[in-house]
């Protein structure tokens, strides 16, 4: 099976003649294969199509912000109502202040909110939160986790010096043990834990937030002063109408948030507890549009749908389908392949695949028969998906297992990818 | 004269259960007199409305932005057309393409674009660039310029940590002599000189660059293989069709671009040449963002009308009318009044007026007037004005300056800006 992707290879050609490396950042398909199409044209509810005409079931949701549907009406008529009105003024509108109260009242830990753009804005003033707090310098975070893009906690050292990541320590995900002696070791300089609600870093098996962990590292704060941080920026939202780790009864006293939270609008936050308000107040942050309010009334009508709609039971209901029916699938065909981390953000991986080179061909089947699904990286369910787009992607699944099944033991190593083998397994 | 603004004054208190400080950033009202308001309703061309019903000539244009109008009405139906097919997507669009082309084609020392957000996130990602490019530390950067609200950046501490800012040597803008001693500090490490294309500072005069100044940081860069980043994130597309350095014909390595850049939809980016386009590759930033195509449809729209109008020469006459008919009115009435910087982006300080009592009372009786000045950072004029607004704004100043006469003797001291004789000045 062959798609149209003439348009994309032409757009490929122009891109690498003034866009660094032809692309840039989580939306480069470099590290896809390479039948994935770089440009889109346009999006509908659970679908996108690319610039070749080829129409996708969306698994990817732009990387979370999707999450009720593509050019939700509702959202968007917002949107645009508010454009009309003002959107970046020389001051904030009302809307920003109603933002604010409706995230406290919806967020059991929150009693304030400051707006941003970025993810990375989000955490980068969480940190400065918690050292002014504190004044203290070190934070933990666990290895391997991806709390953004600035200098700070980039993962490729790439354009980076080693000052920018002074005053961190790192402990493993899950791990009590780890998390107390980094503690330990940060001594009496400890201004911060970061975590992540679940563990969901990209290449490997996602993880439920352990209990005991969670509870570690609030107590650990608890006893230093230090502020713990959780950065729902990926997750919110999409696991619960509160903050995730609410449903582990264990409070944060920030968190960051942004992707969804406007479905796809620009914009991010962090929300906090009262006893970080003054540090908060301290620290210089802004940015050229983050007073918006067009962004701000599409969050306030995708908080609406939150609260009216059974959107996360329909999320929830829908992923099981999706995990049950590919765990079935993937046995019968005899596949050791595996779904996880929560239903709504899951991820598959193949057993006995180190350099990828099944979960690209089954990924590159599903893209063939117009799922779009990713082989490294964890997905998003929305919810304009439907029962019967679950079942379309089963049934993409079931051939692409069987043609998998075929080309298997004629696969070859998929050499972008041999950094995993050489490194990170 | 007194404005309605209990509308304003509630909002304010609701502001201060949920929000840090009450508001933050740029838009805070915190340094400005006390009867600014801080809540805006509604916007059209060159005025905007507060959330009381008053209406303002705004001469700070959402702190740059707005070049074209409020609400322009050809780029926000480009906004809303690219809304309808596909904003926030699982990857860009052709319009990214479109668009970094149309910048090489506009600036000339561009030869590729990286597009993001906030204006910080450009200057942050030029100094990665320039970092992995040179595989050095060092830059050297202007006491007292805005670059951006990063830790590497800010200018206020609270919240860093003295690793944020290791690695930089201030100089004096436009002092030749403290450019080569700072070079000279730097040795063999240095990585990048960043300048703004003119000197912007809050609180103090506005100056052009020095051609000499220019010229000698270009030829520093030149000998030390370092990059020269030209900060246009506040002056991009106001004072040229080209990067404003290319008026005095100096060209960068690298400039950093935002603001007005979508006439206020959320966009800015990095242009740089084509020797540091494989370290641009090299370096990893993205944001959940930064590949909106909406906001790309209203660049372009911008482009073309930055291309096909005359706004840059009307934006020149208009701001010489009012530069020329301030400092009539100011001197008629015996003030020692300057406007300071290009005209199109002016700054007004009272001789003598070290707390800012005569800048603060005339700017409130402007605002009384109906007119949006601000008493001590650089305005921004938009091709939305007319001469008639320009005649009312005088004729507003007009009265003003007669306020401020009678008044001046008995003016109280401004204690919110009393850290300004304190320490700056």
């Amino acid at each position: 099976m062959s798609r149209p992707n003439s348009r994309d290879r032409a757009l490929r050609e122009r891109a690498a003649a003034v866009i660094p490396g032809g692309m840039y950042g989580h939306q480069s398909v470099g590290l896809l294969p390479d039948d994935y199409p770089q440009f889109f044209a346009r999006a509908e509810g659970a679908h996108l199509w690319d610039v070749d005409g080829n129409r996708y079931l969306d698994f990817m949701c732009a990387y979370g912000p999707n999450l009720f549907g593509y050019a939700n009406p509702e959202i968007d008529a917002a949107y645009v109502r508010q454009l009309g009105l003002g959107d970046t003024l020389t001051g904030p509108t009302e809307l920003m202040v109603r933002l604010a109260e409706e995230m406290v009242a919806l967020v059991t830990h929150a009693d304030w909110a400051i707006f941003c753009k970025n993810g990375t804005d989000a955490t980068s003033m969480a940190l400065s939160t918690a050292r002014q707090h504190t004044r203290r310098k070190t934070i933990i975070r666990a290895k391997g986790a991806y709390h953004g893009a600035a200098t700070w906690c980039v993962n490729r050292p790439a354009g980076t010096v080693p000052s920018d990541q002074a005053h961190q320590i790192f402990c493993d995900y899950n791990d009590v043990a780890s998390l107390e002696a980094a503690a330990a070791l940060a001594g009496d300089d400890l201004a911060a834990i970061f975590a992540a609600p679940f563990k969901h870093d990209a290449f490997i098996d996602q993880a439920d937030p352990d209990l005991a962990y969670a509870r570690k590292a609030r107590e650990i704060c608890d006893r230093t002063g230090a502020l713990l941080i959780v950065d729902e920026v990926r997750a919110g939202l999409r696991l619960s109408r509160d903050l995730s780790w609410s449903r582990i009864g264990v409070q944060p006293d920030l968190s960051t948030w942004g992707k969804c939270l406007a479905n796809g609008h620009p914009i991010s936050m962090m929300l906090g507890a009262d006893k970080a308000k003054k540090a908060a107040s301290q620290i210089y942050v802004t940015g050229s549009f983050w007073f918006q309010a067009a962004p701000m009334a599409a969050a306030l009508e995708t908080l609406r749908l939150v609260r009216d709609t059974d959107y996360l039971e329909r999320l929830q209901t829908l992923g099981d389908r999706l995990a049950d029916g590919l765990r079935e699938r993937a046995s019968a065909a005899g596949f050791g392949f595996r779904v996880s981390g929560p239903v709504q953000m899951p991820l598959f991986l193949f057993e006995d695949d180190p350099d990828l080179r099944k979960g690209f061909c089954w990924s590159s089947e599903m893209l063939n028969r117009g799922v779009y699904v990713h082989p490294w990286h964890n997905m998003f369910m929305c919810a304009a998906m439907t029962e019967g787009d679950i079942d379309a992607a089963l049934n993409a699944a079931e051939a692409a297992f069987a043609v998998l099944k075929q080309q298997g033991p004629s696969l070859e190593p998929v050499a972008k990818m041999s950094f995993l083998t050489a490194s990170h397994r």
